[in-house]
């Protein structure tokens, strides 16, 4: 939710043995806007705890502001677009709630208290209620005032609460594929490559204007083409080119930046930079490779050793804001 | 279903413009039992197609024989065990049909005309009804006689035929999370990565008895078992060895075979031979790694060359039988 700029606070519900690592976590990424606070036994007693926040001053050290609209979302599922949270809590404006659906995968049956099968249910007229939800505050909150321990520790479904104790029909909007919960070991396995997927479609080859390099610059985004989406851009780095900026802020995850000067550190330093501002780094780390290209008479091992020691150094300094820079070094001489 | 030997028929119903390329792969990995059927324009009319096989002349070149009980299940369900298919046919014989069920993982809700919520349903009551299912043939078979054309252009539920036409209430079998539909791309990267994990489980090394060796097949087995499960075994190489028997009839799909003569190739056919009796490679690629180790003081290049240029030739034989061969050549000269 952090990527989402019109959401004001984000309240992560965590189980009492998890609040250290989570705050670590919210700490050494720099997310604001979040607070952390300690989950109860039941789903629906976690949910009520966050939402007492905004609610209850002996509950947080600073009393948030009561917000109009409340988002409850679950962490497994990650791929949340904020087309559709957008959708939901626009509904939920208008009808006090609202919340995802999608198509059931399998048909839905009752089953009788033999274990033989008692009904089964007409797999078109229903549908599965996945997250993001939202709420009016005030409808939610009421709701999880009025309602019972039993329902508290046996339910499952915001929707239910506001249907049964503020009689607020949630309006249903389609979600997509992505809204998916990860609860399986398969589904790790599927998240991990969406992750990939999603970090590897494009690539920025930024080479120097010198011409030198302009074969390079050449040659090595059209042996990329091939496997991935390149942007080659030819450049003098500095934070004013609005071309790179364009390239940084439509999500591109991959940079090489070619550079046959000895110790091109202060390029390198302004591409950080202008990553570090962009808050792309928060989400996925980014990998920026640094490509020395040496065709000097008078190049040696050693020197080039001593760069890639600078880098190496440089390096450790940046994978602190997620960003993963690799020297690359490439001695060429031509023979006497 | 190839793999399970007490299942006597396998009809695989196909959409007609993929019938050929079913058929190819049928004949390349050699599978016995199998009859591809076409299928019709929804679920039931496809299965409905299957089912005739065995009870209608004009529909297949040779009748088959009718079975007491029959399996229905989905291509999208790979990773199936025997165990659930054992227990939903017994429960089958015994109450005319049975259906493996899981729990659902959302809640399901019934919407209203306006597109807003009318109901949610009490998750604990309810189960998602999934594959394999099983039946008495004369069952099923009936039902799908007797039912309407809209039971077989909108049903999607077998169990549902069953109870509606022939008043048969199935038993419901808890499955594994196993057998989830494989519906959406992420579903693929979880198929692949379970695939993946399966076959990298375990590597068997084999090396020869000789002394020379005794190190490699000490050293080898070492380094690798950090990684993954290691056999390691020294024997020759002989059909009747009921160690390397027992190793590739426990699924091992991965060998390394070290040998010091010069072209090891009658062991390694000796090996191509026990792994294509075990029928293992009809359900995924063997690897075998063949290493030759030449440490004699005259080793060549070129005979090197050689001696892989026969590996390369025998492997595109062996790949026929889904075997992949790889040839590894390591020459080593101690400096005179």
């Amino acid at each position: 939710m952090e990527r989402i700029s019109w959401i004001s606070d984000i309240i992560v519900v965590v189980s009492p043995e998890n609040i250290e690592t989570m705050k670590t976590i919210i700490e050494k990424y720099g997310h604001k806007r979040v607070t952390v606070v300690e989950g109860g036994i039941t789903r629906h007693r976690s949910i009520f705890n966050g939402l007492k926040v905004f609610a209850e001053n002996e509950f947080s050290s600073h009393l948030l502001q009561k917000p109009e609209v409340v988002i409850i979302h679950d962490a497994v599922r990650p791929f949340v677009e904020e087309d559709i949270i957008s959708k939901v809590v626009m509904a939920a404006k208008e009808h006090g709630a609202a919340g995802a659906i999608r198509p059931l995968v399998s048909t839905v049956i009752a089953s009788a208290a033999d274990g033989c099968l008692d009904h089964s249910l007409e797999r078109a007229r229903y549908r599965a209620s996945e997250m993001p939800q939202a709420f009016l505050f005030d409808i939610i909150y009421d709701a999880y005032q009025q309602c019972t321990d039993h329902d508290l520790d046996y339910g499952t479904e915001c929707l239910h609460l506001a249907l049964k104790y503020c009689k607020t029909n949630a309006k249903l909007v389609e979600g997509t594929a992505d809204l998916w919960k990860v609860t399986y070991k398969r589904d790790l396995y599927a998240a991990e490559s969406i992750i990939k997927e999603n970090l590897s479609q494009q690539v920025c080859v930024i080479t120097n204007v010198k011409e030198t390099l302009a074969q390079v610059g050449f040659l090595l985004p059209e042996s990329l083409k091939s496997q991935i989406k390149v942007e080659a851009i030819s450049i003098s780095l500095s934070k004013n080119d609005s071309c790179l900026q364009n390239i940084i802020s439509g999500q591109c995850y991959n940079y090489v930046c070619v550079n046959e000067k000895r110790c091109a550190l202060q390029e390198i330093q302004e591409l950080v930079d202008m990553l570090e501002k962009s808050n792309i780094p928060l989400l996925y780390p980014v990998v920026l490779i640094s490509v020395h290209l040496d065709i000097s008479e008078n190049n040696s091992f050693s020197i080039g050793m001593e760069d890639l020691t600078t880098i190496k150094k440089f390096a450790r300094e940046a994978k602190k804001k997620n960003i993963l820079v690799y020297g690359l070094l490439i001695q060429y001489k031509t023979s006497l």
